[in-house]
This record gives structure tokens, C-alpha cells and sequence, in this order.
């Protein structure tokens, strides 16, 4: 479809795609580079430093969260309103930039998809309730909000180029994700207390004080080690060395990139049966869903049931780049028509 | 001019007017209820539970800052992107909201003037800097950025019949204003000490360790006491009592709206010389403009050359709502002529 243009808004937290965490980032980035890859012409607004094969159009130099000198909301509003004021040259403004794109959305004649990362409070929901008319993408079927006009759930896709396949076990359990009560670091510490086994922590700390008070105690342990962030290669060495990687989040996932990424590697994953986890994992077959630590220690008994080939061949159905931009092409498509059909 | 319709955006930080402190809300509501006078058709965009005259729009119930269940990121992208979305209904957008409004303004082909408040930051420059060719008042001649379309100065204006005038001179110095080192507060103390003279602090609290450890110290001293915020009556109860108003602020002033209800209630200022302070405080007449403590001490043995009613009938003539009205009728005339010629 290249008579039509299309113009990705992508976050300025990080640079696009991001070099370490920055999971908005990743997936603005995935999409711009498989629609690329299609034909399609797109331009993808985020920050100065970003890579991409898309035209690039930017007015932050950096991330915000990335460069203190970078006031984060006068970073937003200057970026958020470059793509609207540049409306016209578009047939499609795909917003991955929460909810404060959808307020200058009446304002240009252009269509507005908006793909919902996340609803990170109970307070932004009254933006959405307003703008509910427009077209949203879920990134999950669980991650939904009652009364939006969702045209259809688009996995998150990944490049599985940048995680090979793995083919043996490593012996330890990893952790990968933010250091946040959510994502249930302190779980995955007792889960390897219980099983004896080693557990390496990766990721950035987001909640210093739980980091401090659940966290860095157990570091004490030789059994338990944090590594900071990291990055591609950072996440490989760890798949390599990997039995199994935790994921035992404390509130329903909305994705989560990580569990596709372990599992593209043909790492296998234990997670919580909260949100998308029962989407993104096959039980029995990809890793497993649990619901206690209990559940989660007595599953590491079972890894051996689990055909690591049959994890990256999932990945590579539902959770690729490709399956993304296959759901984005239709996705797009509807709009396309809806809008032909509205301007009759 | 009743056939042009004036949309007047307050910001949502605080009621308009505000009960207390507010000032930006204050200049936004004088300016509504100055235009209503003057027969305006003026739809003011304020929080819900404003009062006002004019006409009233608001999506947001409260101020953010008078109610913690309100994200105040959320209502300032709620209330400023309403005001755009009927923005064809209005021949003129009047912003008091800072850099924000600026980023919706070109995609409407309603004017928009901006009063500039105040720089908040280094940081919100690039705003004003890609937004330069819009309408730009200053609230002195003093507060203006280089190369920005300035239509006019126009001075703050403030209702006299708040402040009634207090004929005899009382006995202390007042302080009003936020607590902030920005705000001269430990040396309105410092003079008091050096003067002997009781001295009465009123204000939100704004910055909790300059307060605790350039101000509480001091309260132990019976000579200096801090009775929290006010409202315009505990204003007047201030100016009644006061011999003088003292505002030794340590950066340059935007306006200095306190200035201006001092000198209406009769009462002298001795400021500062830094910023508006000279072009709101007519030094020797309305009050003395000083550069240090030393010169402040020294101007309170010289209160009884100021006449209390020159300073009202200064306020009455620069600094009401009527004069300020005045300004503003002049720039509204001033851009739909130039709007006008543009559209010829």
C-alpha cells in the first residue's frame, strides 16, 4: 500500500528503539520497521537520536529520561503537537503515545490510532472516556477497557533476528524486567530460595525502595545476584546460561515483551496466571502459568516437558514482527475504509 | 464590541478566582469580569467550580492543587484541549495557560494571545521560541524574552473595591506573598530585627526547607510571626494594621500583584529594585525602591514623606481592573485588525 503515508508518534522517554529498557519504544520501533519492510511509507516521530529505516522526523534531541537537561513535559507537548501540526501530510496518525495524543486528535481531520501500552492509572481513564470514539488497538485481550471503540487486539511483536534460539538449557533461573512490586522480583527470590537454584536479576531499578527493602538483602546470598540493566547481547548471555526465566507479576501483565523474548530464545517461562501471561504462554507447552510460588516451584520440576523449538515457533506465529505488522496492515486497512465510507 | 466572541483561558491550578493563593487565576478572572463590564461576549474556561459573570466551560471539578485525586497532568491536557476543540466558536483565544496552550494553537485558525505569567524555567523556552509569531502580552515592560511577537504590555489589574482604603497607618510591617527564598523572606526578617518593628508573614508555604530553616527559627522571636495563608479579608485585616508592606524579593519581579493591593489599601511598599518593582512602586511616591537591607532599614525613617492617597490613585490609574481592561481592548482591536488584513 504505498500511495498511502502513515505517520508513527512514537514515546520520547528513550530513544527509539531504545538501547536498554523502553518497552513503548521497542514496539513504536518494531511496527515503523516491518511496515518499511512492506512498502508502506511511514515517518516515524520520536526522538533526534533514533534509528530507523522510516523517514525520521524529530524535535527532542534525547530521551528525557535519558539527558536531566530535558524538561519531560515540555519534551511531550513539542513532540506530541509536531506530529498534529504536520496532520495533513499524513493518512494515518498511529499514536503509541498514551493518552495525551488523543487530546489534539479532534483538532486535525486526519485519523488517530491509538495502540494502549497500558492504562498506567485510574486518573487518565476520563481521557479515554472522552476520546472513546476513536480507533484503539489493545496489545492484549486483557488489557481492555469497557466502552472503547477497539478495532482489534495486535500482539506486540518482536525481532526474533536479535534473540537466537538457545538449543540447550542453561541452569539458572533469570529475571528480566523492571525492579518494581509488579513484577514480583521478591517471588522469583523465593521461588529460587525454595528450588536451590541460582538466580540472576537483570533490569532497571524503577521502586528504589523496594529494591532496598526486598531486593538487595538477598544479595547477601551467593545464590541471588543483580546485574543492572542490560541491553541485547546483556539479555542473550543471560537466555544462553538460562533454565528458565520467572515472571511472576503481581498484577495482570499487559504483555509482556519479556516472555516472548525468553521464549524466542526457546527459554522457557514460569509465570503468574495474571492478564496476558495465559496469551503470550502456552501452559504445558512454552513454560508454564502459575498462580502461587508453590505452584511455581513444583513447575521447575516439569521444564524437561517442554519442547524449546515448540517456544520460538509460537513466538514466531503470534509474537514476531511480522505477526505484528500483519495485524497492523488489517488494522489499517479497516480505518482506511471506514474513513472512505464516512466521507461519502 | 459585543459581536466578537472572546474565549478566556484560566489555568485549572486553582478555583477562578481563586480563594486564596492563585495569581495567575486572579489576572485571568479580573480580566473576564473587566470584559463583561465592558458588554464582552466572554466564555471563561476554568474549573468547574469557578465563579464568574461570564459564561462558564470547564471539564475539570477542581483545582489540581485543592483536590489530590486530580492528576494535574491529566487536567491541564483535559481543560487547554477543550478550549481548541471549540475554538470555532470564538474570534479570539485569550491563554493565561503558559507554554502549553501555544502547542494547540496552530491547529486552529481562531487567534491566540498568550499573557505571559512568567518564565518558569530556562527549560520552556524552545516553546515560546518555535511559537514567537504568535500574540505575546507582558505583564511589564521588565518580564519580556527576546523575539517574541509582544502585542503590548499590560499590567495586572486588581478589583479596588476588594481593597478598601486604610487611612491611618498602622504600627507593623506585613509580609505577603509564597514562602520562597525567591520572595525575600528572611530579609523582610532581618529588617524587622534591625528596625525593631513587629512583622506579621502571610503565605502558602511553597518551599518546606527555606521555611524551616530561614524562616521557623525566627518565630520564637515574639517580634516576628507567620500566620499562614489569607484570603482578601485577612488581607485587609494585614493592611489595616500595617505600616508598611516589605518585599525584598532576590530575583527580578514579573509584576508583583501584592504591590499593587498594598498601594490600594493606602499602604506603602518598600521594594526591591529588581524586575516590575520600579515600574509598579513609584519610589518616593507609592512607596521606596531599595538594593539592600541596609537601604530598606533606612527607608522605613522616611514612610511619612509617602501620602496614602497618592498611592490608591496610583493603583486606580495603572494597576485596576478598568485600566488593565483598557489594555486589553486595545490589543483585542489591535489583532483583529491585523487578522483582518491577513484574511484580505
Amino acid at each position: 500500500m504505498p500511495s498511502k503515508k502513515v505517520a508513527v508518534l512514537a514515546p520520547v522517554a528513550w530513544r527509539t528503539p531504545p538501547r536498554q529498557y523502553g518497552a513503548w519504544e521497542t514496539v513504536a520501533s518494531n511496527v515503523t520497521e516491518g511496515l518499511v519492510t512492506r512498502g508502506w511509507d511511514v515517518t516515524l516521530f520520536a526522538t533526534k537520536d533514533s534509528v530507523t529505516r522510516a523517514n525520521l522526523r524529530g524535535v527532542i534531541e534525547r530521551g528525557y529520561e535519558e539527558d536531566p537537561a530535558i524538561d519531560p513535559k515540555v519534551a511531550e507537548y513539542l513532540h506530541i503537537s509536531e506530529v498534529f501540526e504536520h496532520a495533513a501530510e499524513f493518512d494515518l496518525i498511529h499514536s503509541h503515545y498514551d493518552f495525551m495524543a488523543l487530546t489534539y486528535s479532534r483538532l486535525v481531520s486526519t485519523p488517530v490510532l491509538t495502540t494502549i501500552h497500558g492504562f498506567s492509572s485510574r486518573q487518565i481513564m476520563p481521557v479515554y472516556e472522552k476520546y472513546r470514539d476513536g480507533y484503539f488497538v489493545s496489545i492484549s485481550d486483557s488489557d481492555r477497557a469497557p466502552g472503547l471503540n477497539y478495532v482489534a487486539t495486535v500482539y506486540n511483536g518482536i525481532d526474533l533476528s536479535l534473540y537466537p534460539m538457545q538449543r540447550s538449557p542453561g541452569d539458572e533461573l533469570i529475571f528480566l524486567g523492571r525492579i518494581h512490586p509488579d513484577k514480583g522480583v521478591h517471588l522469583a527470590i523465593e521461588v529460587a530460595r525454595r528450588s536451590g537454584l541460582q538466580l540472576v536479576i537483570a533490569g532497571i531499578i524503577q521502586d528504589q525502595n523496594y529494591f532496598r527493602e526486598r531486593v538487595e538483602p538477598s544479595l547477601d546470598d551467593p545464590q541471588i545476584r543483580y546485574i543492572g540493566a542490560v541491553d541485547v547481547a546483556g539479555k542473550n548471555k543471560l537466555f544462553a546460561r538460562a533454565r528458565a526465566l520467572l515472571h511472576l507479576n503481581t498484577i495482570p501483565e499487559r504483555f509482556g515483551l519479556v516472555l516472548a523474548e525468553a521464549n524466542a530464545a526457546g527459554v522457557p517461562v514460569i509465570a503468574m496466571n495474571l492478564g496476558s501471561c495465559g496469551e503470550v504462554i502456552k501452559d504445558g507447552r512454552t513454560g508454564f502459568l502459575v498462580n502461587t510460588v508453590n505452584e511455581a516451584v513444583r513447575a521447575l520440576q516439569r521444564l524437561h516437558d517442554i519442547d524449546r523449538t515448540a517456544c520460538r515457533e509460537r513466538v514466531k506465529q503470534y509474537f514476531s514482527v511480522d505477526a505484528m505488522t500483519d495485524g497492523y496492515e488489517r488494522v489499517y486497512h479497516k480505518i482506511f475504509d471506514l474513513e472512505a465510507k464516512r466521507r461519502l
